[in-house]
């Protein structure tokens, strides 16, 4: 028989303890903000059934679902799938609203942070599971719930010690309008988005070339890039929303759904002022997003050394009506976790205590007859709120001493026969080198004089 | 078009915002208690290759396990499954041990709190996707070991309130040396203990029955029962150690294994008299335990209202070796999530807070114009700690005030035209219906000198 395969399976991750920490640390300011907002908790299912799943997000999701087989003979015999893994946060979050509906809050704003899983191609950075940190508020159509969503991620991202990040700022009818106004029929609206979503990637040429590729003809392509400003960096140009209002003001004075939007856009980059957004928001018409969904503003946070984005949202007023069979309207926001993580270790944005050790002491074992002793010590110690390891064999106290130290424990309890005879431990500190002998019933204040 | 389907799959359950807070409770003190032993925190992900999990579990196992189709053409022609779901945290465990052996501490304590899913009959209880709340100690015989999980799961227990659990503890080799002398064949102990565990289910007399149908002989099967003692209820006889040790000592006379098994029992009984365990562990040797996997001391916790258990586990030193190739130690035990979560739901056990509101302040928006003022209070207020929630619409204010008492707010915040002009703010107690007007830059500090 050949050795076990031991790997995760492709695309897939084991978190050792360090990194568990640092994801724990992340998911930890980012609920605590997103309570500080209002939000609720949810979690829904990692399994959901298929047909919720399918028809959602474009033939491009479809096919990245992962299907899973039939229970019993019939699975086996006919290779069907009733069941797929949560895809996103949003379809899922859609079916509870619309499941829940009578018994959910008039606003129900929620917080949601869990897997999603994905069958793409694994490449640096892009995994088959990862998690997703969403925040969502459902029931208003006031530009106060963009506003408050922009706010809880900026100060999110403000907590765990970003500076840079820039929110772009877009609106699905703005780009319908400039496309209207670019002389772009509406049947080829869709197309031509796809093309313009590549600014960043195949810069102004390119896109001009592709519009083209789609059916648009040549003046109304290049009328488009103008409108759409000419901007290749998603960082560039934070707080020159102003200039670019205006600009898009002229080009669309006289268009009923552009001056809308364009309006919304004003009251969502004035509500955000009055939030810690306020300092990041940047009004960005070459943002597009790919889901279908999005009906209202849209939203992308850029930082300079990312290619991707470090989360997105928008406004999606029809997705939960595809299961209620009535519009409910809805805006929200999702952070990227592995994103997070990426751009914080490489900058190396983590506290110290974040990847410190897993106890505070090492509990010797002085032989086989003294393990009550430093069980008893242990649960001392514990009950003082310090994290405490039990060194489990009767081995030499130098090779405990150096594990001790190889697992940064900071002190080591020794209760040797001399220190037992007395009622008293010797305490190791591991840093200094210095011992000290305390009684036992000393114990728990001496550590409490050190604690940090 | 039928209306689409709302419910989560059969079997799994969408947890609304007061079951996750309830959740979340249960999950911060085991892990608080975990921490406080040295335990580290591991994460796996949900999917594993098919092959690393079957053949862990029986036959039955592998039945339960969700099969993931393989992606793109060959999965919609083959129905071929390469992926699997998690079927348990240990299987997992003895993977990521062979994986990282050479990286891992000489003793790794691990604590791994996640979903599980089992294509079980769904039934009153029973769910296809449930937590498990491992925690293992990897690379040890030592009793020290046994001892440490049993008090930290016992910490656990009393923590949250229990007092009157179980830890019922027996041992693999006790098993059989019990088996051995009662004159049951070797080749006959598996079967015979598949009848010995359904002791609680269909009494003494029910157990004879079935040894005898499984071919044990009457005589046999009347001394196995004597053996295994005929308490029919896990719960009884807490502290009754002592005798029963007796009896098996003079029963397990000159048999080597049984010997040896009792000594170990004996010492893991002696270390958990030090920890919180000693009194709750009572040795039962009518414990089976199903997975195959244990090889040593098995553990089992049972409370009188539930026909279950709330957690079990055990030594299993063969397992890693499954994968890596070379025997290595382990033991460790799994708290189920859902069943303390039935318990504590049942018996009212959950602090006031756990279920509270999820904002402790309203702020209410007096008109359009008014939202930048809206949001900046919140943003005081938020950065003071305190959870805010800002309504999106101008509303009549009392439609408001209505909405701030259904979510259970206990302030609410008005900034009419008359405030605004003095710089101050309106802030209503909601349970005792006081109004007080505060000057804005004295708000953080109002609600700080009321905050519970």
């Amino acid at each position: 028989m050949s050795k076990p395969l031991t790997t995760p399976a492709r695309g897939m991750r084991d978190f050792l303890p360090e990194d568990v920490r640092k994801r724990s640390h992340v998911i930890g300011v980012i609920r605590d903000v997103y309570e500080r907002y209002g939000f609720e908790p949810l979690e829904t299912p990692a399994v959901e059934n298929i047909e919720t799943l399918l028809g959602k997000y474009g033939e491009e999701g479809d096919r990245l679902i992962f299907k899973i087989l039939k229970r019993g003979e019939e699975g086996r015999q006919t290779g069907d799938a009733d069941l797929a893994l949560r895809y996103d946060l949003t379809v899922p979050l859609a079916r509870v609203v619309a499941e829940y509906h009578g018994a959910l809050p008039k606003f129900f704003k929620r917080y949601q942070i869990q897997p999603v899983w994905r069958a793409d191609r694994p490449q640096k950075g892009r995994f088959r599971e990862f998690y997703q940190c969403d925040v969502d508020a459902i029931g208003s159509t006031s530009p106060v719930i963009e506003a408050e969503v922009c706010g809880a991620v900026s100060d999110v991202l403000e907590r765990l010690g970003f500076t840079d990040f820039v929110i772009r700022l877009n609106h699905r009818e703005l780009l319908r309008a400039l496309l209207d106004v670019s002389g772009v029929p509406a049947d080829l609206h869709d197309s031509a988005l796809i093309a313009v979503d590549k600014l960043d990637k195949v810069g102004r040429d390119g896109v001009v070339a592709e519009l083209e590729r789609r059916g648009v003809g040549a003046e109304a392509a290049t009328r488009t890039l103008d409108a759409f400003g000419t901007s290749t960096s998603p960082v560039a140009q934070a707080g020159a929303s102003t200039d670019v209002e205006a600009r898009l003001a002229s080009l669309l004075a006289g268009h009923e759904g552009g001056t809308r939007a364009l309006e919304n856009v004003r009251a969502v980059i004035a509500g955000a002022a009055s939030t810690s957004a306020g300092a990041h928001l940047r009004l960005d018409p070459g943002l597009a997003r790919g889901l279908s969904y999005y009906t209202g503003a849209i939203f992308e946070i850029a930082v300079p050394d990312l290619a991707g984005s470090l989360g997105g949202g928008g406004r999606y007023d029809n997705l939960v009506g595809m299961f209620l069979g009535q519009g409910v309207p809805a805006c929200g926001f999702s952070l990227g976790l592995e994103r997070i993580l990426v751009v914080m270790t490489e900058r190396g944005m983590f506290p110290d205590d974040v990847t410190a050790s897993a106890a505070d002491v090492l509990v010797t074992l002085w032989n086989a007859e003294t393990v009550g002793e430093s069980l008893t010590l242990a649960r001392q110690l514990r009950a003082a709120g310090l994290r405490v390891e039990v060194y489990p064999d009767a081995d030499k106290i130098g090779k405990q001493l150096k594990y001790a130290s190889s697992r940064h424990a900071r002190y080591a309890v020794i209760a040797g026969d001399d220190e037992r005879a007395k009622g008293s431990v010797m305490v190791k500190d591991l840093e200094s080198g210095q011992q000290s002998e305390v009684p036992h019933g000393q114990l728990a204040e001496w550590f409490g004089a050190r604690r940090r």
